[in-house]
């Protein structure tokens, strides 16, 4: 065993500074597991003139990568820097000097994941990246150990805080779109260019890699189906509300005998659900397994110290495999083979919107198109559009495949007297009030 | 590597033919993650010519312990077959002959769980317990992996799937005590002798096993406060709602510095808390990191094949760590020598309900005796009692210590105007309604 284990950190930004806290404050609970002491020997910085809240002393910070990545003496490297082509690069490179590695990158490993944990095996070395998804939450842990005997089907989760955020304001304070995210921005709940998080990337990131572990296959970004919260309105959450359900923004998983789909869509989630309940920015990754039935992880998706606190539990998995000498051996390669779902096997409940001219028989007509593709209604509101000959139609409509409700809304949009199809979302479960 | 992994079951009740059965049906996905196959090679029995409905051939199955305790062959033993004192005894058997140990015991745990991780490691085995708390809910692998690297403040848990169900019928339909607990018993949510789990004795053993993890210190059944839930009534739920919390059976553990307080008691919990939404026969455990902040693992606390699922997912790791040769090596001894908290530092929000003779300055009697102790009030509800002089008061405290409060509850009793004190319970957080 070694006298002291040597961490070298890339990145020390809000989440590099609470590893570097964490790892100070609890050092006797480290030491009590792993039998040595934890130090970080160096820290990649971009600046070293920059002032940081953290304890690290400034001789510890270097701008040049290859002090940790050929430093012998270091055995794990940390990656909390963010990034992709360049981050791949330095992870390879440390791979390949043998160092064990520990990532809060979810872009990369839904990109390259496949790649690094395969030089990781073959180098015997670790690579862990429970800090990928949902922050604090060890869900991928509960996956891959927790329900290692199980047969997963569905996985639902609620992977980012900062559209769970926006849409629990909306829906609770009854705010434009537009007004929440600027309160998100303005609380650094949101980043100023919050693209990738409100247009569902994000989240569709690390459904890849939850869905790539919980099925055993592996799941690439290009198969996630993406929507993000933008054309969320206010009447649609009203209209939720009224229904019995709560929109959410979901990462949704499911898996037919071998066939998956992945997606990310605003969905009406039933407020039963226990999904329903998980408000502003927390996470929750809700796993529905054969034997065990209805599991949920709930937890703070991002923030300094709960992503920190899942990088160095990481940290201490690397170190006690270290003293075991078992490194490298963790990783379970896919078992199955990649199969998607046609259209016509992608099976949910759909909510329509709609505005239509208030004409004799407009809504049989539009009844027709749906009885037509055989999909059955299960709720219909009606009301008319103010100061206007429009009518507001709103629809839920039974379980039907995807393929069909598409051909659905094609035939509404020829239709003439609609005006606008003004949303249309997932629903899953049964709204109850 | 072995070429076969053998598998000795002691019992073959509801969880033991739930393990046979996921062995079975998954046994593709165990062959994948270890490399060989698993076979029950014998199972334990009280009756050879009972029928049971399970797969296992009758040629497997045993009357005789020694079968199973001395066959070289068998690599590991699951104990799904409950009771204290003989199981004891034959795991520490199965330990000294090197077998791996997965139990589902939680009583045997409470009692003797130190026992027997100190026989298992001196032989080198491993044993594991996931499934004795919260069923299907990787809880414990939670506490050890998942959140390795922070501090654990506190645990509460709703860990017990009988009373919860009772609970949660009684607040949604308004019946009572009785008349739910008869329900619960014809479907098999309760027991026909229901004592241990609606007078909190099975909560308090899973909470013993949780606080001895999740705090690192050795925590023993009688350091466990414990109140059931049988003088629970109708009016304490309607109040409870009214004030904006749900009552719930909790098992409360905290950790101030290193000194430690570990309850199971009824409390309400605030309507905001993501417990309050945890229903019917589900468990939920929230944990408290001092990094991390607030995270929540819900699932099924009981049945078949939940259990199982956790019992399989242990012997899953068993079987990893025999392909790596690391057996016996994960389990962390306790850091901390136990020190429980005085009744002085132990703190709560608390909810009283008593009935006072309707008499001028009888109601500023009662509060001066709150002055007395330093111990303010938060909301207080009056109403007449029908037919009667009687007023019933309702009140709930700000934080107080618990020793002030019994002084308080003592002084009450003596106070001539108080006819009853009806009840009293513990408070967690601020109700919204």
């Amino acid at each position: 065993m070694t006298k002291k284990i040597s961490v070298g950190l890339l990145g020390l930004g809000t989440v590099g500074s609470g590893v570097v806290k964490i790892v100070e404050e609890h050092q006797d609970k480290l030491q009590h597991q792993i039998g040595c002491p934890v130090e970080i020997k160096k820290a990649l910085v971009r600046d070293l003139d920059k002032s940081r809240d953290t304890n690290l002393t400034k001789e510890k910070f270097t701008e040049n990568v290859s002090d940790i990545l050929h430093d012998p003496e270091i055995d794990v490297v940390i990656e909390v820097m963010g990034g992709v082509e360049e981050t791949r690069d330095y992870l390879l490179t440390a791979l390949q000097n043998k160092k064990h590695v520990v990532t809060a990158n979810k872009d990369l490993m839904a990109l390259y994941g496949s790649e690094l944990l395969t030089v990781a095996a073959d180098n015997k070395c670790d690579l862990f990246y429970e800090a990928s998804v949902a922050g604090g939450i060890p869900i991928l842990r509960g996956l891959v150990d927790g329900l290692s005997s199980d047969r997963i089907t569905k996985m639902m989760g609620i992977v980012n805080g900062t559209t769970n955020f926006i849409l629990t304001k909306m829906s609770n304070e009854g705010k434009a779109y537009d007004d929440v995210l600027a309160e998100a921005q303005k609380l650094g709940y949101a980043e100023a260019d919050p693209t990738a998080d409100v247009e569902g990337l994000d989240a569709a990131r690390k459904m890849t890699i939850l869905a790539t572990l919980g099925f055993s296959m592996k799941v690439d970004l290009d198969d996630v189906k993406v929507e993000g919260i933008t054309r969320v309105t206010e009447e649609d959450l009203q209209y939720s509300k009224q229904l019995g359900y709560t929109m959410k923004l979901i990462g949704y998983a499911h898996r037919d005998e071998e066939e998956i789909e992945v997606s990310v869509q605003p969905t009406l989630i039933a407020n039963n659900h226990p999904l329903a309940g998980v408000n502003d920015e927390y996470n929750a990754v809700y796993v529905y397994g054969e034997a065990v039935g209805e599991t949920m992880f709930y937890g703070p998706g991002a923030g300094s110290l709960p992503t920190a606190t899942a990088v160095v539990s990481d940290l201490v998995g690397v170190m006690k495999n270290m003293r075991l000498g078992v490194n490298g051996s963790s990783a379970v390669a896919p078992q199955f083979p990649k199969q998607l779902k046609a259209d016509e096997k992608v099976l949910s409940k759909y909510f329509l919107r709609l505005h239509v001219h208030d004409q004799v028989g407009a809504f049989s007509e539009l009844t027709n198109l749906f009885s037509d593709q055989g999909v059955s209604l299960e709720r219909i509101i009606q009301l008319p559009v103010k100061d206007s000959d429009l009518a507001e139609i709103v629809l839920v409509t039974h379980e039907a495949s995807l393929g069909k409700y598409e051909k659905v809304l094609h035939a509404i949009e020829a239709l003439p007297i609609v005006q606008e199809i003004k949303s249309s979302y997932r629903v899953e479960g049964d709204g109850s009030l």
